[in-house]
């Protein structure tokens, strides 16, 4: 229907890119897979692929998650949407990134491999295509979207204390927050309750453990 | 290089289509153009069309305006992809969404004609598409931004009244505003400086007028 579009090498290329992190040992990570064939072989790179025809976005993004960690049923949303021109050597790809946060305390379900690693954000290796790029821009996005939503609280476990979730955000935004300010902010929100439980660590006081207030954890959210 | 491609009928089709807001009269207007043909022949539509295979995603969209307006060097940005599988009856076509910002002083230097014009966002005709989606989610990230932003300032002319500033807000907002509350708030933003001229309207007390404090107008924000 479309006339430049007759020659086969002129075709644009379209696949989907998702940054998936997680919080392990207190560290902000995200998923890698190790490449096995050029180009870029053995490079680190962001789980992805090609958009099925009948498929939408959200559902590839969904879908490469599912496929490289089984793990369905996260809160994913679409980053941006990267076009450079020659992003990927063989040929002109458009991708729309998506990032994802799955809570510490399912990270682990997800069967690590050689080639299948979570690595903290702050100590990547080199990684494929413009995925360096991808990655500091979902961050930047999680940071900005700190200011004003409750979105850190997805990545955090079922009971957590409120140093555990002030380090992530520090995670996040990278750099040191104060304690009081931090917890007053916090209190603000008002979606944080405290349970009977406390959380006792090497020779610290024992500290209360949280929860996320209703609705209950957000588990998709469009 | 990638067998899936081989048949021309499993072709997916990467277009751009652009939000452009300007403020006429005090009312929030989006650049509409009339379809001459179909599908949706007749209706209103926004300006866009097919990304170039040697062109980035931001250099497409600011073609788009370039070519629908005369315009070039406005504020440009990429909303949101669009990859519904049936938003277009001719096929899968996955749409890179912009909304771009025309200061209310430019905005008439824009030819008008009877199928390219200027639509109050609040009074839009029936759009062709999933337009009107695109159109309703560029409003939101507008009215997103206005709390962190001083993105609202891309839309004013050189000098201009606080009045007539809070008249943009409340337009992209869709709510009237507390005339003491928004002085406060753009005190805090620190962007604005009196000019030494005022602004005489009607019966109406003379107002100040007021122009952006260094640098200067953002001309084009990536």
């Amino acid at each position: 229907m479309i006339q430049q579009r007759e020659e086969r090498h002129v075709l644009t290329e379209i696949s989907t890119d998702v940054v998936f992190f997680t919080v392990r040992n207190e560290r902000l990570c995200v998923l890698l897979i190790q490449r096995d064939k050029e180009p870029f072989a053995n490079y680190w790179s962001l789980p992805g692929g090609r958009i099925g025809r009948e498929e939408t976005l959200d559902a590839a993004a969904r879908r490469m998650l599912a496929a490289k960690t089984g793990i369905t049923g996260v809160y994913l949303e679409q980053l941006y949407t990267f076009g450079g021109i020659e992003r990927d050597p063989r040929g002109r790809v458009i991708s729309v990134a998506y990032y994802a946060l799955v809570a510490a305390d399912r990270a682990p379900l997800i069967p690590e491999r050689p080639d299948i690693r979570w690595h903290e954000v702050e100590a990547l290796p080199e990684l494929a295509f413009d995925h360096a790029e991808i990655v500091a821009m979902a961050r930047r996005r999680l940071a900005s979207k700190l200011e004003y939503s409750t979105i850190a609280l997805q990545l955090m476990p079922e009971k957590f204390t409120l140093s555990e979730l002030q380090a992530v955000y520090e995670q996040i935004l990278g750099e040191e927050l104060d304690k009081r300010n931090f917890r007053r902010r916090l209190q603000g929100l008002g979606c944080l309750e405290p349970t009977d439980e406390l959380h006792r660590a090497g020779k610290h006081r024992p500290a209360r453990l949280y929860r996320i207030k209703r609705p209950g954890r957000v588990e998709i959210f469009k």
